[in-house]
């Protein structure tokens, strides 16, 4: 009974939390500011007008930062606009309609993608969206489990790709290895005409505490002569503003041809006015200095939510070294009621499911729990929240 | 002979001139560096933190500055990033993916568009790109030709859409009448179940001499309760800065409804900075008299024009009041020739057939000249080159 009259304790408190946002708190955001007082007295670059229309793959200098966040070579990088989102969704709109050879992905009756799981929500929505059909694959802590890939693709031929977070995952946090970068890259390598790794590193300089380093892919994969199976993506949006940062798409030279008369109707040219200021701006701002900064600020949150939930007695729960999300795993069949709880106590958790393909967690067990965005204060009150609702859903539980 | 020797001398001059680019000149973008002195010292707007994520359908201040651009009420609009092309691909692009009621059109064997001709290349590529069909119907100098459009639709039922440029039209420089609105409207409500008219309101507030004014078709439409037809563009392109504006597209209420859960995969929020500098500038510069300041710098380039091609003997050409182009009309067959005479001679202009879809222009007559991105000195240069290469050209036609 201790935790149901907890409950109606808390519940009394008439608490308005939130959970769901992973995002960065204003305090992140301030570390930037400085960006909207730069001065620019020079708008030639390269005998073109920056705030004129053109250079469609971006400012040099701006790509030159994304081969730095990205940790890949600058040949390989556009700088586009603010949302490395529709850099993936303009690609994939792109492999819907024209294909990489063999003709559109919308022609065909069923073009699979598979999904390591617990994944990106928002990259299982645009793939629902464009009409593709999503296979999950378990992540194992290095990234994907490589078997479960290697028989999917021997038993499927819809399969055209794959989704990955390497970088502390969203939301499993882990860093893919060495091994599962090449181990991917000879799977797929038997599809290459046909298939793509969609490599969204948007946590590539993430860490708040020491962190295992990812390999860079494209070197990996230009050694084994399988550069254009890459399709990498990245942003500041986490490190400068998430709202008005820069995001990258980075391609092998035979992606950039394929793709670049394509992109050239979508786009007359990024805004390399906000590309400017970025770059003007981490001329003056270390950006590993810059990151320590936001690490700063971020770790006390991801050390508030550990201690609750060490405090407690149910489930487990990943502990990140950097990213955006911490990952609980409740008893099979608790995840819906948990968060069903917490809202009956105004708390907002995002909806179980969303960690997987069409929303469907088979066990029912994943609770994505984003820290970032509230205050200390709203943490404590949201984790207390969390725990008691834990504890009550896993009693329920047991009396049944 | 008199053209030959005048080709050969200008020849020795060793020209490097071009009338391709249809973008303001630099002085046209000095009108508006305020925009990036502007200072932001309050980050929050409606209890969002304008820095970070969200407010997918834009700064509520910043639809209303796209309302009084585009001539329509605040509601139909929403602000997006720096590219009113991005907005239209994307929404043509969740036509194909997606269609709206009767299934995707990418899986339909044939989708056809109606081109008025001559026409926008940009339209044409995207349109060409995203593998749809394009039939040209002809303009008539008060917009296309509404017979053509009815019996097409009558005999072709692959007919989906249309592309507009309704105001100083690009590159005719024509304004549709009032009558062809509400012809089209009409025409088109037979199909409203399965089209659109795609209404590119490029140049709505860039006349440079007294203009016939444009009818706001979506008051036009919501009378006949037809509101639906419509989705408009616009952008401040060539208002503020040409690559760090903002686009807007204006969709009807339920349009919304329908776009938003794709319009959502694409992309987690605009640029909600660069729109805020937007509103800022615009609180402190009046529209129409910003907009006269450009008049000011346009119009001797236009003027210029004209008196080059009234001091000779060949071809038709338009006299716009607002815009970025003069079409030159030549004797059938002449455009590509004139064109490469003029590339000899170091005068770059835009290829013959641009002007009409899959670059066909049927009786090879058509240039379309973009006189503001150089200066009146280099215009003047271009022009003699012109001049001279269509009386060249003209004369080798009489001899054959």
């Amino acid at each position: 009974m201790e935790y149901l009259s907890q409950f109606e304790e808390l519940k009394a408190r008439k608490l308005n939390l939130d959970l769901t946002r992973g995002k960065p708190a204003s305090d992140q955001l301030n570390l930037s500011t400085a960006i909207d007082a730069i001065e620019i007295n020079d708008y030639s670059f390269d005998q073109l007008d920056l705030r004129n229309y053109g250079l469609l793959k971006g400012l040099s200098e701006c790509r030159e930062l994304g081969s730095k966040i990205l940790g890949c070579e600058k040949e390989y990088i556009w700088a586009g606009g603010n949302s490395s989102l529709t850099l993936m969704s303009q690609y994939l709109s792109y492999l819907c309609i024209q294909g990489i050879g063999d003709g559109p992905w919308s022609s065909e009756e069923r073009v699979s993608i598979l999904c390591p799981v617990p994944g990106y929500d928002r990259h299982f929505v645009l793939t629902e969206n464009l009409g593709l059909n999503m296979i999950p694959v378990p992540l194992n802590g290095k990234g994907p489990d490589l078997e479960a890939i290697r028989s999917n693709l021997e038993s499927d031929d819809s399969i055209r790709g794959i989704w990955c977070v390497p970088k502390h995952s969203n939301p499993t946090g882990e860093t893919y290895s060495k091994d599962t970068i090449e181990g991917l890259i000879d799977i797929f390598s038997k599809t290459r005409n046909k298939s793509r790794i969609f490599w969204d590193n948007a946590y590539a300089v993430h860490d708040f505490e020491e962190s295992e380093p990812l390999a860079d892919i494209f070197s990996i994969a230009k050694d084994k002569g399988e550069e254009d199976l890459v399709i990498g993506f990245g942003s500041t949006s986490k490190i400068t503003y998430a709202g008005a940062g820069i995001g990258f798409i980075a391609l092998s030279e035979l992606n950039q041809a394929l793709y670049l008369p394509y992109y050239s109707s979508l786009i007359i040219g990024p805004d390399k006015m906000n590309q400017l200021r970025h770059v003007k701006f981490f001329q003056k701002n270390d950006l590993e200095q810059h990151m320590r900064k936001h690490a700063d600020l971020i770790r006390p949150k991801f050390e508030l939510v550990q201690k609750w939930l060490k405090g407690q007695s149910y489930g487990s729960w990943t502990k990140p070294t950097g990213g955006y999300f911490v990952l609980l795993k409740t008893n099979p069949g608790l995840a819906k009621r948990i968060i069903s709880l917490s809202s009956e106590l105004g708390l907002k958790i995002t909806p179980a499911g969303s960690t997987h393909p069409y929303g469907l967690d088979p066990q029912d067990e994943y609770i994505r729990l984003a820290p970032t965005a509230c205050s200390i204060e709203e943490l404590d009150a949201a984790m207390e929240v969390l725990v008691c609702c834990m504890g009550l859903a896993h009693q329920e539980n047991l009396k049944v």
